[in-house]
């Protein structure tokens, strides 16, 4: 990955904001600006005990990794690996008021300077820096676009990852069938991934079955597969860092007139959602309202609750969304989501997800698996 | 849950440091505090939109949830389920400057006035604050102590999460045997916990093989189980909101004296750490330094790698750490994990890990699963 260029460009953005240095926080963050694993994945916090002053730290003219001894047991030893770090400060885990951070700071001559951060950088963080006499401003928008616009090798992973996300559905086409638990469902979704070299999923899998007997709200499916219902998966998974976001809907019999019909609006919505993913011309509101008039003119808008999409890249939720209000305009390479649904209590939920990369000319969707209807 | 009681004293606690206002992040904290379900769970980041302006909001007279509309989905017409909740704001996802955020504040008098919050509000809401003319403080050490201390309803829960931890490990005694991949007995773990009633892991199931022929380093463990090598587990689940965090090592053949050895001490350095956690007399510190002692004494410091552990309740590590610099003195009821380690390359990784309660007059150690060693 072009680490280099990267920190020339949050450089060039620092400058340019009249930031003399930039803090980004030991996420995905870290890892997309010189390759550092990020901090622990998981279901809650787990982070060491003076977590809170880890960050990616540019200035001008160096690059220094902070963090907790315990949190760098994995690479401390390896830093021949990331050439674009030039100093790892691994400070002790007792150094809870972040005595490390205030020596890297001092050294650097950034006291009093102004200092930029992303938004996910802890509280913590911030009130250390401005006791430190730091003009701290926020830089989460430039990071983003930066973020937003894939490179060549970054694209190639995004096709990965989606292509297995399409792998793992074609298998599931040959195992569900009506009375299987919806748990066991999302379980071999989870299962199968590592089998297609995925690491883990970039969030949990969700299987919805929704129809005449199932809970009402999205999240409240029924617990088994029901005979003339509908079954929506949402998965994804993280491919060498890596996020797919994936989404088909099948039915547990035969679609009668209606039930076609709305899965036609559904398709049809995302087709407009993505023919408005013009490079340099749309924003993300744009093709947000592009694919909810489709779905309103069929007389559905009431049931489409959402957005039309989100970024994604190394967080399955990335900025800028394809959503009412973001006035961001859409540049090739950038990959998004186009997932627009149909919920209607008590009868289905219908959705479709696939990850789209905006090219110049157009856009390519890089989910390849069929959208026809499937009967299980 | 006494939502109630712990937004008294959380108010206690602002009018001590002098703030008008606290904002809690909407994670395990406004859980936590106000029973909400927390933000997605995942090894990805999944917010919505305007996601940085989610918050708990407690005022010396009311209690305000925020949220983006689309994170609110699964609460906001169920609002009667929370009575310790005033109001929710569910602002547009669209609203990326805070303008809700921002109407809240003003309707509550609190521009210009002192705000504190938590380590784990985001940047973007620091920073908000103060363009707001707040002065923002600090205040997680004050509510980590709140959260570190447990009542007796979660006190229960915490002692079900570590049950099944343990019923988990009996279940696996019966199962991995030489030649069995790693992952393939991590999925195994993965699986279970839910036949159990818990929701989904802690952290990613970990399980550590190491011998003449593993890799070096804590998580460069070999691919499958050797004869002759140690296998060292380390997992959590999280029932009904609270974490367990679980260790035990079983070894691949019969051990000779040095392993028994190692053992041994493993488990002494344990239960030292365990009975220095005196409530009103002890540190972090303290409890730290007397489990290391022992393995030192036994001529093993080197390879005891970190801290003796962490403080656990909704997230699977919290505030305070039994560990260097902490300085913090253990109360009754405070949960820890106690996991000394002994990691030589090449040769073992053994450690252990269990819960622990702090009582009044010692401990209780909430994994009851033996200790003894177990060759498989």
């Amino acid at each position: 990955m072009n680490y280099i260029g990267r920190i020339q460009r949050a450089r060039e953005k620092m400058a340019a904001a009249g930031a003399a240095a930039l803090c980004i926080a030991n996420d995905a963050g870290w890892e997309y600006m010189a390759g550092l694993p990020r901090s622990g994945h998981g279901n809650t916090k787990n982070r060491q005990n003076s977590q809170e002053f880890a960050c990616l730290l540019l200035t001008e003219t160096r690059v220094v990794a902070l963090s907790p001894r315990l949190s760098a047991i994995g690479f401390y030893d390896k830093m021949d690996r990331f050439p674009a770090v030039d100093e790892l400060v691994s400070y002790p885990d007792e150094d809870l008021t972040g005595a490390g951070f205030d020596a890297v700071l001092r050294a650097a001559g950034l006291l009093g300077k102004t200092v930029a951060v992303t938004r996910d950088i802890p509280a913590t963080m911030v009130l250390r820096l401005q006791a430190l006499g730091c003009n701290v401003i926020n830089m989460s928008r430039e990071i983003d676009l930066m973020r937003a616009v894939k490179d060549e090798e970054e694209i190639a992973l995004m096709r990965t990852a989606s292509r297995i996300a399409d792998d793992i559905y074609a298998d599931m086409m040959c195992h569900v069938k009506p009375g299987m638990a919806i748990r066991e469902i999302e379980h071999a979704i989870e299962r199968r991934l590592e089998d297609y070299g995925a690491a883990y999923t970039s969030f949990p899998a969700e299987v919805l079955c929704h129809g005449p007997e199932a809970g009402v709200g999205v999240g409240a499916c029924h617990p088994q597969l029901e005979v003339g219902y509908t079954l929506a998966y949402d998965y994804g998974v993280v491919y060498q860092g890596y996020c797919s976001d994936f989404g088909r809907t099948v039915f547990l019999q035969e679609p009668d007139a209606e039930m076609r019909h709305i899965h036609e609006v559904v398709m049809a919505a995302q087709k407009a959602g993505m023919e408005a993913m013009k490079a340099g011309r749309a924003t993300g509101a744009d093709c947000n309202r592009a694919a909810r008039q489709v779905v309103e003119d069929a007389g559905y808008g009431e049931y489409f609750i959402h957005r039309l999409g989100h970024g994604i890249g190394k967080d399955v939720h990335e900025h800028p969304f394809l959503a009412e209000g973001e006035d961001t305009v859409l540049q090739a390479n950038m990959c998004f989501t186009a997932e627009p649904s149909i919920y209607i209590p008590h009868k289905c939920l219908v959705r479709v997800e696939d990850v789209v990369l905006v090219t110049e000319d157009g856009y390519d969707c890089l989910n390849k698996v069929t959208k026809d209807i499937v009967v299980v």
